[in-house]
Order: structure tokens, then C-alpha cells, then sequence
């Protein structure tokens, strides 16, 4: 019961064949319903199946899976093989599967999705040459947009892994220092931030570990799956602090991520070659296998489709993103995250950005709600993403939201 | 049995009186003897208490202080005065204390150190004025060496918490791409890092956590205690890769800190009003209290001492550093270990780090083993530091050290 090309697989589970969580699918996350203990499950259709009932192995009656994840590739392949045979229509023993399965699904609406993974680092690279570009003109209108190094390698740094939060979470504006305005005193400004931004990212998830000292194998052999990503940004208080160690405080109130992981394996029909690469990157960045995703992203704003970032643009795949990741020796820890920097296309609405869509808030996006240069408080911003599957239908990565609450009140000095 | 002022209190521990590891300082580690488990220990001269035993506490019963640290300031300041009172020969129940302790001593001799806390979210701070002012002149000389923000903020930046190593454990030279060279093709050159150098710091350990939207309240009532800490640096890689969003390989492959974590209640004799500031920096940077401390620091380069570091020289404080890193609203944990930035004075002799000591390998530091620009294999660097106790005594922190291994082989391209 791989995952092989041709027509969509059937399950049994009602439903779940004309959605974009299909047997085809099957992300991983957690959940609990009301009063109960956080443990992991698979979505397929509008439902969760608990993990430990149905495989009867305790690694799943645990609050998040890197359990799990340690365990490795051939146990990844292993449990999605046995649980796309468990949920299949079409096998000689589904009436007996369902019979025992059936208990252990919990519709989606009853249950509270969690952060699915423990985050070991969370590293956050620049991998799109339209975002760089565009961030560059816009922060560095005096130099060369993209800097010597970033077609040799991807730019990357980290941020900050205990403020990575599940879809859902408020975030709460952030209050920061910016630089001194005109016709001001000459001092720096402290405040809420007035420049509220999202990044639409994809989020890679180590499952096996490596060693110091050592670099990262095959990325299929250490990346379990995928998520979305918001990495949202205080694009004023990054532009004051960020000279010379980068992005801190401008970025670490806050990292939503979906609560569902889709794994590799069912990313299968998207995987496409890289986009070329001029000069060739150096020997251990070179690409072994298509790792490039044609993943399709879409930003909503208060509900309003704004932008479409295409994921297989992007210039840098993560399968070089984890080789550089590693090749100091950086050591690597199962849930571990490392996103890919904004997803932009070449053309506007492909941008993945608020500063990127409004030109550092030049040109306002036109909402129902309003015009916006950057967040207001109460907005919510929402990423969903679809690949392609097996036959010509869709798969979901699970979508990652997120509503904008004011500042706490300013401290007095 | 605070820490008061006074005449140092007398302990029935060989030894430890005239050690600097005295009542006066019993920091935390965590140790195992041969075949044993990882458990938490407290040193008293040149032994280990095993507190899980001695305070019948199973908090202490795990391979990290996570969980004691987590209980906060009231429990830090009631298991420090129960083991100073248990240790002390001038209370009138020494000697049955002795009968119950001295058995939970372990020689330090038998046992091995390991890494004191699982760490949560490793962030590096840029705070010696004499460092970020060198350090600005050496990698970019056109400018003013002060990036503008400078003196507003703590500057800082995240850093790798899955590569924080406890001492001892050996560094392997990275490899990683530094800049085109002079007389090249004009192509990034992959290699050895060719700048191995070091960064001596303070780095400091946080015990109570926060909620996220919400700053961290009091410097004391969040931090537990300090450590030494280097922040082992390839120049190379650092200078080709950091801009625009900061270090990352360059700093990522391993930091190491001491096995010895030195609560905040042994450093009230080191407690010093911070430098000057000027301009003042915004309320919520305000020092409300002295946290300036008066720690000695030395570097040693295969047994020689090459510079003495003051930390009491620091311009930003280890409270200010604090209550930037929250201001956003970013959580802690505990666990969050934050360090200082490499501490520099402003003689030569006083140079936290070797491109500062040779001025980017300009002017080398002629030692017995030969010169040195940078780390050469087989090289070890070993950083001490001595503080104030009671009476006039010194108490010192757990030193940290480390031997350069070879790089990996360069794998064909």
C-alpha cells in the first residue's frame, strides 16, 4: 500500500475521498478533546484517528511526535503504509478494519489541535531570490539588492524556537524600539510596533538526528514532513536592530505553524527539479534528487485571498537548505524546524509579504476591511497551501492562522 | 544560614574553606560515576554532593537541573541555605549532619561533568562597548564601528541551543565557505575554517519562565545562576555569510559552557553598579537594581594565560539584556540560556577574543606552542573566572574548556 502514482486510493472513511485530506494525505498532529490528554493523531476527511488506539503503540499516547519521529524513516514508511491500508476501501479485510478502526476517529470539530512537534532549534533561511530582491531594494535602496554571498549559499539564521505556536494562537503586537523619526528628537521610538508584517513560509520537520561534528544524509532520511509557517515580523523594529547580528526581537514574540505535519511521503506527485542555479553552488549543495515542491500558497486577509506565493519558485530547496544547515557539523535533534524565508513569485499578488505586496506600505493592499500597509489589530491573516496527488486531485497542508491583538499598554519610564 | 556579609561561614568538608569552591559558592551540576546515571550535584571544594540523596528530593534524581530550577526563587534560596547549613561545621548539629552527608560526597576525580541543563533557547548578546567597537573596525572598516543602535539596545541574536556542549568535549574545526580570495577565480572558497577563534563570555541561566505576550519581571526572580561560556567563532564563515541576517554557520558548530552553574545567591559580593550609559536608555531598559558583576576572567591558550577579561567593564548589564529579550512579548523557559557577548576591556591584554587579541591575525600572540593568529588544531582554550566572596575570599566559576579536533575531510563535489 505505498504511495504509488495512478488513480487515488479509496477509504472507507465517509467523506474523506473528495477531500483534500484524502487516504492520500494523512498529515500528522495532536489533539484533545475536552478534559482530556494531548496525544497524536492522523486527519483524513473532517476527523482524527488516535494513533495509540489504532496501532496500539504507546509512542502516540504522548503530547507530540517526536517520539515518533526518532524512530526514523523505515518506521515512517512502515506506520503510513499500515494506516493507509487500515483506513483503504479496496482491500479484502476492510470490513473488519473499519469495524475496529471506526471507534478511534474523533471528528475534527470536537477536538484542540496542539503545537504537533517539541521544537528542538528553529532556523528560518531566505531561500526565495524575489524575496530577497524585493527586501533588499526596499531596506538597502543604496546597494546591490541581493548580497555577495546569497547566490553561493542560503542565507539563513536562527530564531526563536520556544515562541513557536500552533495555528490558532493570538498574537499579541509587539512593543519594540524603532529608529528615530524625522522631525523627532534624534532618539530611537519605543512603542507597539507600526509596522506589523506576515512571512508565508513552508516549515520542514527533522524526524533523525545526527551527530556533532557530522553532517546531515539523504534529506529524506532526516526530513520528516512539512508545514505552513507565519513568521510573523515588526518590520520597524527588525530595520532598527537588525545591523549587524540580524533579526531578534523584530521576530521572536511570535512563529505560528500548522497543527498538521504532512509527511514526505505524501508529497510525492509534487516533487519537481529545482530552479536552475547560476554559478553552480559548491559540491555539497549540489541537488541529488528533485527536491523541489510544487506547493501553491495562498494568504488570506480577514478571509481575502491577497497573495499566491508559489512554492516551486523558490531558489534554494530544502534539501540544500538542510545540507548547509549541517555541513559545519551543526548537530541536528529530532524537531528540529527550519523554514524557507518568504515564498514570492515574480509577479505581485505571487508576493508572501506585506512589505513586499505594499512596497514598505507605499502601495495599500485594498481589503473589504479596509486598505492595509501593514496589520491592523484584529486582523487575521490565514496560509493554505495544496500539492498535487496521486490522479490529478489536490492534497491540503493543514492551514496555519492567526489574529492580531493589541499591544499591552506602553510601561512608564 | 543566608548569604550574608562577613567573615566567610566554615565548612567540615576537606578542603573547602580555603577552596574557592567554599560554602560560599556550592554550584549546581549535573554528574555520573562510571556505569551510573546523569544526576544533579552540588560542588563543595574538590567533591560532589548527590542532592537527590541528601535532600531526598527526586527533582535531583534527573540528568539536568531543569526541573529544580524550574520551582523558582523561593526554592533556589531554601535548598541553598538547607545545603549551607547541612555543610557547616559552626552549627550546633554539625556533626550529625556530617554522619548523614559525607556519605552523598563523591570526589570529583571519580565522577563525570555533563551539561547542566537541557537548554531551551540559546540567545548571544554583542554588550562590551571595547568588543563591538574592535570587532566594527576589523570587519568594516568604512564605517562607523558602532552600528546606530548601539547604545539603545542590547544587541543580540539567536544561536544554536542543540549545539550548546558542556566542557571538555572536543570541537572539531568547521567547514563552511569563506569570501573569494585575492588572486582566485573570484568564487566563494569551501574549506577548514582557516579563523578559528573564540569568544569568552558570561552566560546566564533562566530558572522561571514567562507567558508569551507577557516581559519578564525581575532580573533575580527569573535568572538562576551564570556560567562561563565560549562562543567558539570561524571568522572566515562568519564574515562571508552574516549579512544580511546575521551569524549562523559560523557560530552554530559548537558552544561550549562549564559544567557548573553558579547561582546568583553566591555572587552578592560581585554585585557592582553597571557603567555609565549614555544616552540613557528607554524605561523599560532602566536598572533598577546593581547587576553590574565584578567577575575576573582569564583565557588561557594551552595553559598560558593570553588575556584577562573584566566583566565588570560590561556596558549592558545582564538585567538589561533581560528585559530586552522580553520586551516583545517572547517567552521564556527554563532552560533559556542568554549569554553576554564576548567580554572585552579596554587594554589589549583584556581581549575576549583572538581577532581582537591579533587584530584579525595582523599582530599574532606569540605563546610557548608557537604563534598563533587563530586556533590551530590541537590547540586548547580554557576560560576561568574568579568573583568576590565573603571576607575577601574568591570564589570561582566552573571553568570551560576545549580542544580543537581536524576538520572532516572535504567531501568530492
Amino acid at each position: 500500500m505505498t504511495d504509488a502514482a495512478g488513480p487515488p486510493a479509496s477509504s472507507w472513511v465517509p467523506g474523506a475521498d473528495a477531500s483534500p485530506y484524502s487516504l492520500a494525505n494523512l498529515p500528522y498532529g495532536v489533539y484533545s478533546r475536552a478534559g482530556g490528554p494531548a496525544r497524536c493523531g492522523v486527519r483524513i476527511g473532517d476527523q482524527v484517528l488516535d494513533l495509540a488506539a489504532t496501532l496500539h503503540d504507546e509512542v502516540f499516547a504522548a503530547p507530540a511526535l517526536n517520539g515518533f519521529l526518532a524512530r526514523g524513516r523505515a518506521a515512517w514508511a512502515d506506520t503510513r503504509d499500515r494506516l493507509r491500508r487500515l483506513l483503504a476501501a479496496d482491500v479484502p479485510e476492510a470490513a473488519a478494519n473499519r469495524a475496529a478502526v471506526q471507534p478511534h476517529l474523533v471528528p475534527l470539530e470536537d477536538v484542540r489541535l496542539h503545537l504537533p512537534v517539541e521544537v528542538g532549534d528553529y532556523v528560518d533561511f531566505y531561500c526565495s531570490l524575489e524575496h530577497a530582491t524585493n527586501v533588499g531594494r526596499i531596506f538597502r535602496p543604496d546597494q546591490d539588492p541581493l548580497p555577495p554571498n546569497w547566490r553561493h549559499l542560503p542565507v539563513g539564521y536562527h530564531g526563536r524556537a520556544g515562541t513557536v505556536v500552533v495555528s490558532g494562537t493570538p498574537v499579541r503586537r509587539p512593543l519594540g524600539q524603532r529608529a528615530p523619526e524625522p522631525g523627532g528628537d534624534g532618539s530611537p521610538v519605543f512603542g507597539p510596533s507600526t509596522r506589523l508584517d506576515i512571512e508565508a513560509e513552508l516549515g520542514f520537520v527533522v524526524g533523525t538526528p545526527t551527530r556533532l561534528g557530522e553532517p546531515a544524509g539523504d534529506f529524506a532520511d532526516h526530513v520528516f514532513g512539512v508545514t505552513l509557517l507565519n513568521d510573523w515580523s515588526a518590520r520597524d523594529v527588525q530595520a532598527f536592530e537588525y545591523v549587524p547580528l540580524g533579526p531578534f526581537l523584530g521576530k521572536s514574540f511570535a512563529t505560528s505553524v500548522s497543527p498538521w505535519i504532512t509527511p514526505l511521503a505524501a508529497l510525492a506527485a509534487a516533487r519537481v527539479p529545482g530552479r536552475a542555479q547560476d554559478p553552480a553552488p559548491p559540491g555539497y549543495l549540489a541537488r541529488r534528487e528533485p527536491w523541489g515542491l510544487d506547493i501553491a500558497i495562498t494568504v488570506e486577509l480577514n478571509g481575502e485571498p491577497v497573495s499566491h506565493p508559489p512554492f516551486r519558485e523558490m531558489y534554494w530547496t530544502p534539501d540544500q537548505m538542510l545540507a548547509h544547515l549541517t555541513v559545519n557539523g551543526a548537530s541536528l535533534r529530532t524537531g528540529d524546524l527550519y523554514a524557507s524565508g518568504t515564498v514570492s513569485g515574480a509577479a505581485r499578488e505571487q508576493r508572501g509579504s506585506l512589505i513586499e505586496l505594499t512596497w514598505n506600505g507605499a502601495e495599500p493592499v485594498r481589503t473589504a476591511a479596509g486598505e492595509r500597509a501593514f496589520l491592523a489589530d484584529g486582523d487575521t491573516v490565514t496560509i493554505s497551501a495544496t500539492a498535487p496527488g496521486p490522479g490529478g486531485a489536490r492534497i491540503a497542508l493543514g492551514e496555519v492562522t492567526g489574529t492580531i491583538q493589541p499591544a499591552r499598554p506602553v510601561p512608564a519610564s
